[in-house]
C-alpha cells in the first residue's frame, strides 16, 4: 500500500549546505579528494598503484576510431592475453586494457562526486576537465551502445557470459549514476546520452524475452541506477529493466549455476548463491546475506522498486532485510559485514570488534538503502540507522585531512595483530593513500558531496528534515518557492538546538522534523502551536497557516550514553560503548596509553559524569568525552597463567578520553578500541 | 655443560602402568583405536575417506617385484599423472599412488602404537598381522634403501628434489620412531633394517659433503628419530645426520629458497622460513614461529642433539624456544599454534580462544619437546607444560570412547559460529572418525600407549618420576635389579596421595620426585628423614641407605585454582579459567545451559568454595566442580544497542557445573567455553 508520506530526495540544486561540519567534509572532497583521483585515474601519482582507467577509455575510443578502417579486426575474448598489469608500469601497451573488471568504475564514481562539486560549488576549469573526459568516454561507446572497456578491449564475443562474476552491469550501473548526476548538476547530458544508449543496448540483450539472456547483475547497482535514470528521464524501460533484475533475481533454476562456469567442488560448502543474493526470489530473503556491499545495494534497488510499482511484497521484504541488517548484524557505528572472507555479512549477532571487515562501501550502502526505507515510508528507525552509519561507519572511511582511506574499519585495532597475525592482515592501522581495488575513496567522495539528498527528502507538499545540518533550501509548493533556512547549533554539548526560519510558505506546506533516538524522546519544539503538529513514527508534522516569515526551533536533548548490546552480541559481553548524539566514541592509545583492554568503565559510574573538552587533532576540533575509568594493574611477570589473587588484581582510577571513532588513526599507528570492559 | 642429572626416558619394557586413569586411555587405544585404524589403513572403514596407505606399499612392492622383469621401465616423475583420489574409490589401480604425499606415515604411526601396546598386552595375533604388514613395508623398500611411495609409484627422478614441501624425511622420520619401537618391543627387527638403510642411502644424497645436497627436513622429525635410531644401534652416522640437519637449517643462502620452485610472488609477505623454522640458523631462534608441529618435532630433535653433543648454544636456543612457547604462545590447556592459517604461531600473547588452532599433534609435539628438556636438565617448568598438554590439549583430541577425534582443540566455542562463520570452520564441534590427513589419531595413539615414557626418564643411578601415576617399575642399579612401586591415590578431592616402595635398591639409588607446580609448593614427604632429601629445580632427590622394602609417601595438596593470563593476553582480560590439579576445568552448555558468554563467576568468590561431585558422562566417571557462579539476565527485546541501564543489567546466582576440559564433546554438539568473565 503506497504510503501517504511516500516521498523522495530533494534535487541538490535546491539546497545549500552552511554547516561548518559537513562543509569541512565536502571542502575536504573538493579541494583534496577530486584533484588527487584525476590525477590517480590518469596513473600521474608517483607512488600509487596506476588505475588505467582513462587509459582505457582512451584505448577503446582508438579502438572505435580504427574500426572502419580496412582490414580491422575486432579483438577476440580468449585470444588477447589478459593481463592485469603491464609488465612495464611506465610503459602500458595503448591498445590493452589494464587493471580490474569494474575499472571503468573508478572514473564513473569520480564524475558524480564531480557533479555534486559543481552542483555546489562553480569550477569551470574542472567543469572543462570533466566535460572532456566524458568526451573520451563516449568515444569509448561501442556505436550500438555497448560500453565496457574490458570486453570492448579483450573481445565483446563474450560480452554478458558471466554476469555473475565480471561486473559488466555494475559498470553501467555507476555509469548511470554518474550520467544523471553530472547532467543535473552541468546541463551537459553527453554522459547521460551515453547511459542510456548504453540501457536500450543492454535491454536488447538481457530479459524476459525469448532470445535474451534471463540475467541479472553479480554486483548490484544497476537496480536503483535505472531507477535515477528512469525518475531523470521518465521513461518507462529503464523502470521495467530495473524490475525485470529484481524479480529475476534469485529463481530457479539460479542463472548463476548455469552461465559460466559450473561451481567448483571447493566451494561447495559455501552458500556460493547466497553471496550474490541470489539463494532465492527476493521477495522471500529475510535475512540479509552474502557480500555486504552488494546486498546494501540490492536492498536499495529494491526499496525503489518496490516504493515506485507499490510492491507490497517487495516492500515487507524490504522491511525485513532492513530489520535483518540493523536488528542483528549491524555494528554500533553502522559498520555492517562481519568477515572479510567475501567481504560479507554472517550469521545474527556474530560482530567481531577486531576482525570486523565493515567496508566503507558497505556503510554507504547502508546510507543508500537507509534513504529509501525513508523515501518508501519515513520512520525514523530507519533514519537513526543512516546517521548512525554516515557519521561513524562512513566518515571513518575517510582521514580528517581528506588524503587517504580506509577499505576496513574495525571497532578495536591491535597494530602488532594487523601485522602479525595471518587472520587481521586486513585490518589496517593508517588510512592508504589509494587502493589497487579503489571503491571506497570515490564512494565516500559521491556520498558527502551528495548528503544534502540524504538529510532532505520531499514529496509534493512535504519536506523532511532527517539530518539536522545548518542549509539553506528552497522547495516548489503549489506555485510557491518556498524558503526553509535551518541553523543547527551543536555548540551545547547537552543539546542540539534547531532554528528553522520558514518563508513564503503556502498553507499546504507541511515541515516534517525527525526525532532523532539518540534524544531518548526528549526535545522541545516552539514556535509552533501544539494544534500544528502531529507525531508519528519518529516524526512531528508541522503544518500551519504560515506567516510570511515563520521562525520555530526545536532543541534535541543530546545525553552522553553508555550503551550495551544485545546479550546475544558475545563479543560485546561485559562490555559498554560510549555515544554521544550521532557520535559513537572511541579510545585511542594517543590518549589513554597502551594495552586497552586493560581499562575499564565502572559498573555504576554515570554517563552524566562524563565532562566534556575541545580538543585539536590532525588539525580539527574535537569534543572529547573525559570519562571516570579504572585501569587494571598489569601482570607480566607472573608467567603467563597464575592465580587470580587479590593482590594481583588491583585497579587506578583514570581519566579515559574518548574521541569520536572517526577521528582515530589520524595521529598516527596506534591502538584503539570503541567496546570498554565494565569492572 | 652437561647437566650431572642429564637423563633419558625409560624404556618401556620396565614399566607396567597399574592407574585406573592411564590404563582407560591405553585400553581405548588398544581396543578401539588400533583396530580401527587397521581397517583404516586397508580402505575397508564404510563411509571414510580411504587412507590408501596399504595400498601404496602393495603398489610399491609390486613394482619393485616387477623391476627384474625385462622391458621393465620405472615410473618418470611428471609422466604419471598425479592423482590424489582415484577416479572409482572402490576400484584404484594396484599400480598408482593415492593419498597425501606424506600417506605412509599412517602406517608408520600405526605401527608404533602396536608396538607400545604389544608391550604392555602380548596379542600374538595383532603381531602377527602388525609382522606382515611390515613385510610388505619392506618389500616397498627399493633396493638402494630408498622408501617413500610417493616417488617410487610417481618416479624417482624427482626424489629428494623439494623437501621443502614433499615430505620424504618426514616419512622417513616416522618409519624410524616406529622401527625402534617394534624391534624394542617384539624383537622383530625386520622394519628396523628398513630404517637402517633408508637412513643410509639419505646419508648417501643430503650432508655436508661436496656433491651432496644441502638440505634438511621441510616437516621435522627425523631430527629426534635418528637419535632414536642412534641410541638403538650406537651407529654414530645417525646421530651425524640429524646434527646435520639441526646446523644446516636456516643457514644462508637458505636452501628452501634455492631448491624447487620459487617463493612466489603472492606468498612475498608471508614469513615464509618462519613457516619451517628455517629462517635462520637454530641456534639463533629465540621465538617459536611457523607451523606448531614442526616447531614441536624441530626443537625436540635440537634438545635430543642438544644433551647428546653436549652443545651449549644448543641448550640455550632450547631453553629460549622453550620459555617462548611456553611463556608467551601457549593456551591454559597446553595447546599451542594460535592460528588455522598455516597452522601455525602468531605472536606474543595473541591465544584467541574460540579461532584457536592447537592442533591435537603440536600438543603431542610440546609433551614431546617438555620430556626432552627434562632429558637435558631436569626441572620441574618442563614437566609442569608437559603434563598440562597431556591432560588437557592431548586428552581432548580423543573422544571418551576412542572412537573419534579432534584435530583442533578450541577453547570456546559457539557451534553456530563453526557452522556459519568462514573463519571458524576449522572449529569442529563434534569429533570425526577420521581424517583425510590422519595424523592427529595415530598420534595421539602412539603417545598414549607410551605415556610411561613421559611419566619416567632415569640415568645411571637415579629414577625420575615427572607424573604420578599408580605403576611398577624395574630399574637396573650396579648389578641389582631395583624395584619401584609407585601408588597413587586421587581420591581425594584435595589431595594427591602418592605411596612409593623401593625394594632391593642399593644405597646408590636415588629417586627423584618432581614437585607439580599445581600443589602450590605445599606437600608432605613422609618415610625418609630430612637428610636424605635434596631438593633441587623442583625436584626431591631422595637418596638414602634403602631397606630391602622401603616405603614413603608423598602427599600433593591439590586445590581447585582460580587462574588468570599474563595481562598482554587480551582474549582473557577479565576473565578466569578453573584448574584442578593438572586438569583445566571447562563449561559446557549440556550442564550449563545456552550462552555460556553470560555466565560470571563473582569477584570475591574464593577457589575454596567449590564443592566436588562424581558424575558419569558418557561412561567415565569424572569429578565435576560445582563453582558458585552468576547468569547474566539476557537482554534481547531492546534492540541491538540501547542504554545501559541496571534494569537490565541484573544477575541471577547458578551453580556451575564444570568438567574436566578433555571430557568436553563427548554428549553431542554444544557451546562450550574454558574462560569465564568475572562479575
Amino acid at each position: 500500500m503506497r504510503d501517504e508520506h511516500e516521498n523522495r530526495a530533494i534535487d541538490l540544486k535546491n539546497i545549500r549546505i552552511t554547516d561548518d561540519f559537513w562543509k569541512t567534509e565536502q571542502e575536504l572532497v573538493r579541494t583534496e579528494v577530486i584533484p588527487y583521483q584525476w590525477e590517480a585515474l590518469n596513473d600521474r601519482v608517483p607512488g600509487a598503484a596506476p588505475s588505467f582507467a582513462m587509459h582505457n577509455f582512451r584505448a577503446a575510443k582508438a579502438l572505435r576510431a580504427r574500426s572502419h578502417e580496412p582490414g580491422f579486426t575486432a579483438p577476440v575474448f580468449g585470444k588477447v592475453p589478459f593481463e592485469v598489469l603491464p609488465e612495464d608500469p611506465a610503459h602500458p601497451d595503448p591498445g590493452k586494457f589494464y587493471g580490474f573488471l569494474f575499472q571503468d568504475t573508478d572514473f564513473y564514481k569520480w564524475i558524480e562526486a564531480v557533479a555534486y562539486s559543481l552542483t555546489d560549488h562553480p569550477d569551470p576549469e574542472l567543469q572543462k576537465t570533466a566535460d572532456e573526459a566524458i568526451t573520451i568516454v563516449a568515444g569509448a561507446q561501442a556505436e550500438d551502445g555497448y560500453l565496457d572497456t574490458y570486453y570492448i578491449l579483450n573481445g565483446r564475443n563474450a560480452e554478458f557470459s558471466n554476469l555473475r562474476d565480471n561486473h559488466e552491469l555494475y559498470c553501467f550501473g555507476h555509469l548511470t549514476e554518474a550520467a544523471v548526476a553530472y547532467a543535473q548538476a552541468t546541463g551537459n547530458s553527453e554522459l547521460l546520452g551515453v547511459a542510456e544508449r548504453c540501457a536500450s543496448y543492454i535491454s536488447s540483450k538481457i530479459g524476459a524475452e525469448e532470445g535474451k539472456k534471463h540475467g541479472y547483475p553479480g554486483h548490484e547497482i544497476a537496480e536503483m541506477a535505472l531507477v535515477r535514470l528512469y525518475e531523470e528521464t521518465g521513461e518507462e524501460k529503464y523502470l521495467n529493466l530495473s524490475r525485470y533484475f529484481i524479480d529475476e533475481r534469485g529463481k530457479d533454476p539460479k542463472y548463476f549455476g548455469l552461465e559460466g562456469r559450473p561451481q567448483p567442488e571447493h566451494e561447495k560448502p559455501n552458500p556460493v548463491f547466497s553471496y550474490y543474493q541470489a539463494h532465492k526470489p527476493v521477495r522471500e530473503q529475510d535475512e540479509a546475506m552474502g557480500h555486504a556491499v552488494r546486498a546494501m545495494y540490492l536492498y536499495s534497488g529494491m526499496a525503489d522498486i518496490a516504493r515506485l510499482t507499490d510492491d507490497d511484497a517487495l516492500k515487507e521484504a524490504c522491511r525485513k532485510l532492513f530489520s535483518s541488517v540493523s536488528r542483528d548484524k549491524m555494528y554500533v557505528t553502522g559498520g555492517v559485514g562481519s568477515t572479510h572472507i567475501g567481504e560479507a555479512f554472517t550469521f545474527p549477532y556474530d560482530l567481531p570488534n577486531d576482525t570486523a571487515y565493515t567496508e566503507s562501501c558497505a556503510a554507504i550502502g547502508l546510507v543508500f538503502f537507509s534513504r529509501r526505507m525513508l523515501e518508501m515510508e519515513p520512520k525514523s528507525i530507519y533514519a537513526d540507522v543512516m546517521e548512525r552509519a554516515l557519521y561513524n561507519g562512513v566518515l571513518s572511511g575517510i582521514a580528517l585531512d581528506g588524503k587517504s582511506f580506509f577499505y576496513v574499519n574495525p571497532l578495536e585495532v591491535w597494530p602488532e595483530a594487523s601485522h602479525r597475525d595471518a587472520r587481521k592482515l586486513h585490518v589496517k592501522n593508517v588510512r592508504q593513500k589509494w587502493f589497487g581495488c579503489a571503491c571506497c575513496p570515490p564512494n565516500i567522495a559521491r556520498l558527502l558531496g551528495s548528503v544534502g539528498a540524504y538529510a532532505y527528502t520531499e514529496n509534493e507538499d512535504t519536506l523532511f528534515t532527517h539530518l539536522y545540518m545548518s542549509s539553506e533550501i528552497k522547495k516548489r509548493v503549489d506555485d510557491r518557492e518556498v524558503s526553509v533556512k535551518l541553523s543547527a547549533d551543536r555548540s551545547s554539548p547537552v543539546k542540539w538546538d534547531v532554528k528553522i526560519l520558514v518563508e513564503n510558505a503556502p498553507s499546504d506546506f507541511t515541515l516534517a522534523l525527525r526525532i532523532p533516538g539518540w534524544c531518548g524522546g526528549k526535545y522541545e519544539l516552539s514556535g509552533v502551536p501544539e494544534s500544528a503538529v502531529c507525531k508519528k513514527d519518529g516524526y512531528l508534522y508541522v503544518k500551519k497557516d504560515w506567516a510570511d516569515a515563520d521562525e520555530l526551533q526545536i532543541s534535541f536533548s543530546c545525553p552522553v550514553r553508555f550503551i550495551r548490546s544485545d546479550t546475544r552480541v558475545r563479543e560485546n559481553s561485559g562490555k559498554i560503548a560510549v555515544t554521544h548524539g550521532p557520535l559513537v566514541y572511541c579510545l585511542e592509545e594517543k590518549d589513554n596509553g597502551p594495552d586497552l583492554n586493560l581499562v575499564m568503565i565502572e559498573r555504576g559510574t554515570e554517563a552524566s559524569e562524563v565532562v566534556f573538552e575541545n580538543a585539536e587533532i590532525a588539525g580539527r576540533t574535537a569534543e572529547i568525552l573525559l570519562v571516570p575509568g579504572l585501569r587494571e594493574q598489569p601482570v607480566t611477570d607472573q608467567g603467563l597463567y597464575f592465580d587470580a589473587e587479590e593482590k594481583t588484581d588491583t585497579c587506578t582510577p583514570v581519566t579515559l578520553r574518548m574521541i569520536p571513532y572517526f577521528f582515530w588513526a589520524n595521529r598516527g599507528e596506534n591502538e584503539m578500541q570503541v567496546w570498554i570492559r565494565r569492572a
